[in-house]
C-alpha cells in the first residue's frame, strides 16, 4: 500500500555527489517510491553558485539560501553533501529543529562532532545517517552498527583513502617517488589541487574515528586518532618492503586493547605482507577488514569515493530514513555506552621495520642490539649489508609498545656509530 | 533510557549454531541489552533430543515441545535454527500468529517459501529476518536490502558454499581428484556425512534464490535456479583451467538480463581468471561480488558457515528485530514489486571452455569450426595438440546464449571425427 503524499527532500550541495543524487532521484523515482512505500520529491537544492549548476538539475529548485530551505518546515529529509564543518553543522542542527531527518556524507563533521549531532537528532526524534561518510559505496557503517550488533568487534583495519592508495600503488608498480606519483594522481583527478587532507591522513583519520566509535560503542573523535601521512614514504621504503615480501599501504587501524579496557585509533603508512588481502587493493579502491569475536574476519571492498558510489550510499540511507519516517520510528542512534577511553599511540603494540646507516666496524651490531634490549624491544630479524666502509642494518622487531619503539629509535639516533636512520615503518597485518 | 522488562526469546534448535547463540546471549547479555535498549531473556529452548543438550545451555529452559513454546504468547522473538522445511515452516508461521517476530538461519525454507513466510509476517505485524541464511557471518542480506536500496543491482556473483570451495581449493592446490578432496573435507569436518546438499549445489542454489530475490526485488525460489554440482569436475578440468590462467570455483550467479526485462539465477562450476578476486578465496571461506549501477563493484568476504559466525548473523538480526519491537515498528519486508520473470538457463549468455578429443587428420578443425558457426557461437581461441593419431582441441568461445552453446556441444558429439567431449565448463568473471 503506497502513500501518495510525497516525502520532501532538501539537498544541500550540488557538486559531484549532489548532482548524482539528483540524477538518480529523478531517473529512479519509481523504484525509490516502491522501496520506501511513498514517493520522494526533491523540494529544494541549495548551492553556493547557482551559475555553476549542472545539467539535469531542475533550475526551479535551486536556491542560494540553504538556511531558509532547512527552515521551511515541510522538509522530511535533508541530504547534506556540502562537506566541512560550517555551515554544514548549523544547517544540520537547524534541520533537526525543524523536524527533518538528515543523511550526510560529511566525514569531517561527523568525526569532529558526531556526539552533539546525534544528541540533536535524538532530541528532535530525527535520524542522522552517514554511510557515505566512510569508504563511499562500501557498506560499513550499517554492517558495523546493525549486522554486527550482536557481536564484539576487536579490530578494524583498512584502506579508507583512495587518493593515497592510488599514489602508493603507483610507487609500488612503477618505482616512482612520492612527488611523481602524486603528480600522476593529480593529473588523473584522483588527487585534489590541494591534496593535504588526503596525503596528510586527515581524511583517513576522520573515517577511522567514525569506524572506531561505531565498532567499539564509544566516543572517538578525529583528535583521538594518531595520524601520519605518506609524504615521507620514499621509493627506498617501497623497495625495502618488497625485499621483505611486503607492500606499503596507508592504513586506518582501530583496535580494542588486549585487556579490553581501552581502544586505539591510528592512521599511518605500514608494510603489510603481499599475502594479505589488503595488499592486492589497487588504484583508488578501498577495503576494510573487520575482526569480530564470533564472526571472525570479514572484508568489505569497493570504490571508496566518486560521485555515483557516494550517491549510492546516500540514497540507501535516504530510503532507510524515509521508511523510518513513515513508520513513525527512528533507526539506531549513537551507541557509546561502553565509554571505553581512547589510549594514545604509545600504548599501541605493533612491529617496526628500521633501516639504519651505520659505520662498518666490529661491535656496531652489538651496540645497536643492546639499545633495543635496554628498551625492552625484542628483535625478530637483522640483515646487515656492507658498502664502502659504511654498512646498513635492516631490523624487524617483534611486537612491542609503540612508545618503547619510539624511544629505541631516539636512542639509536644518539649513537656515534649510527650515521642515520634511513627509514622507520610499522609492519601490520600479520 | 533502558526498559527493564525483558524481551523474551525462544530458541528452536540447539545444535552447533543454537548452542553458540545461547552462549553469546548469556555471556554478552549486558552488551545486547545496551544495544537493544532492553534486556533480552532466553525463555525456552526447543530441542529434539534433550539428552544431547550441550554444556552451558540452561537445562531448565529446555523443552521438546517446540509447538507449545511458540504458542506461549509471551514470546517476543523466535530464533529458528532447526533447518529444513518442516517442522520449521509450521513453527515459524505459528510464531507469527502468536505475535512473535522471527529470526531464521534456514536457507532451504526461505528459498522454497519466502514469499508465504513474508506474507505471514506482514499479516501479523511481525518481522522475518534471515541474514544467517546466506554466507554465515558475511553481511549480505542487509547490505543488499538496505544499503543498496537506492541503487540498481545488476549482478551478484559469489562463492556461497564453503564445503565445495574447500574441495575445489584442495583439488587446485594438490592436484587431487574430486573423491580424494571430498574425503579430506569430510575428515576435517568441512563436509557432512551425506554431502549431497553441498556438492550437488542445493545449498548454493538456495542462497542464490534468496540473493536474486532481494537484489532484483522480485520473487525467486530455488526451483528457478539452474543448478549443477561439482561431482563431475575432474583433476584434468582443474589442470586445463590452470593452463588458461584460471581456477575452478562453484559460483552462484544472479544477473539482470541486458534488456532489464528478466533475471537469471544459476549455480555451476566455472573457470575464473586467477586475477579475479574470487580466485584467491581459499578453503571454506565465502565471498560475494555485487555489481550495482551507481555503487560499482563491491565485494563481501568472510567465513560462510560455522557455529560462531552464523550465531553472529543471528544475533545481529535479533538486535534489529528487538529494536523494531520496542519502536512498535517493523523492518523492511519482502520487496518483489518489479515482478521480473526468471529466465531459464538457455537465455543466459556466457562463455564456454570445451576440450574435444578428435581424430588427428586434416579438415577436423574446419568441421568443428563450422558447427560453432552454424549455431551462431563465435570462437575466441583454439588450441590444437596432436598425440599418436589422436588430437585434442581446446576451444574457448565468445559470449553466447547458453542454449546455443548446448546445441553446439550436442552437434559436436554427433561428428564422427569427434571421439569425445573431454570437458565442458563455463568461463566467468571476465
Amino acid at each position: 500500500m503506497m502513500r501518495t503524499r510525497p516525502l520532501k527532500v532538501a539537498l544541500l550541495g550540488c557538486g559531484v555527489v549532489g548532482s548524482e543524487v539528483t540524477r538518480i532521484m529523478t531517473t529512479h523515482a519509481d523504484d525509490l517510491a516502491a522501496r520506501i512505500g511513498a514517493p520522494v520529491e526533491l523540494a529544494g537544492i541549495a548551492v553556493r553558485r547557482p551559475d555553476k549548476v549542472r545539467e539535469g538539475v531542475p533550475a526551479e529548485l535551486v536556491t542560494t539560501d540553504a538556511t531558509a530551505l532547512v527552515k521551511r518546515g515541510d522538509i522530511d529529509v535533508v541530504i547534506e553533501v556540502i562537506g566541512g564543518i560550517e555551515p554544514a553543522r548549523t544547517l544540520i542542527t537547524t534541520a533537526f529543529e525543524h523536524g527533518a531527518s538528515v543523511v550526510s556524507a560529511n566525514k569531517a563533521l561527523v568525526a569532529a562532532d558526531g556526539a552533539a549531532l546525534h544528541a540533536a537528532a535524538e532530541a528532535n526524534g530525527a535520524d542522522l545517517y552517514y554511510e557515505a561518510a566512510v569508504a563511499g559505496a562500501i557498506p560499513l557503517v550499517r554492517p558495523l552498527r546493525e549486522s554486527l550488533a550482536g557481536d564484539k568487534v576487536n579490530r578494524v583495519l583498512g584502506i579508507v583513502n583512495g587518493t593515497t592508495n592510488f599514489i602508493l600503488d603507483k610507487m609500488d608498480s612503477t618505482g616512482a617517488g612520492y612527488s611523481e606519483a602524486l603528480d600522476e594522481a593529480t593529473a588523473l583527478g584522483y588527487a585534489e589541487a590541494d591534496p593535504t587532507a588526503d596525503v596528510e591522513g586527515f581524511d583517513a583519520a576522520a573515517k577511522a574515528a567514525i569506524l572506531a566509535g561505531i565498532a567499539f560503542h564509544t566516543r572517538v573523535t578525529i583528535d583521538d586518532v594518531h595520524r601520519e601521512g605518506l609524504t615521507e614514504v620514499t621509493a627506498a621504503d617501497i623497495a625495502s618492503a618488497k625485499r621483505m615480501g611486503c607492500t606499503v599501504k596507508l592504513l586506518a587501524i582501530c583496535e580494542r586493547a588486549a585487556d579490553g579496557a581501552s581502544v586505539t585509533a591510528r592512521v599511518h603508512p605500514a608494510m603489510i605482507p603481499l599475502t594479505h588481502p589488503l595488499a592486492s587493493v589497487r588504484e583508488a579502491y578501498n577495503a576494510v577488514f573487520v575482526e569480530a569475536e564470533a564472526a571472525g574476519q570479514l572484508m568489505f571492498y569497493g570504490p571508496g569515493a566518486g560521485g555515483a558510489p557516494t550517491a549510492s550510499a546516500v540514497l540507501g540511507d535516504l530510503v532507510a530514513v524515509c521508511r523510518n519516517k513513515l513508520a513513525g520510528a527512528t533507526g539506531p542512534g549513537e551507541s557509546a555506552y561502553t565509554r571505553l577511553p581512547v589510549s594514545p599511540m604509545g600504548a599501541v603494540t605493533t612491529r617496526y621495520h628500521i633501516s639504519l646507516d651505520v659505520a662498518d666496524k666490529p661491535g656496531v651490531l652489538a651496540q645497536v642490539a643492546n639499545i633495543f634490549a635496554d628498551h625492552g624491544v625484542s628483535i625478530d630479524t637483522v640483515r646487515q649489508q656492507g658498502k664502502d666502509g659504511e654498512a646498513s642494518l635492516v631490523i624487524v622487531t617483534h611486537r612491542a609498545a609503540d612508545a618503547a619503539l619510539s624511544s629505541t629509535v631516539g636512542a639509536l639516533r644518539e649513537l656515534d656509530t649510527v650515521r642515520g636512520v634511513a627509514s622507520i615503518m610499522r609492519v601490520e597485518g600479520e
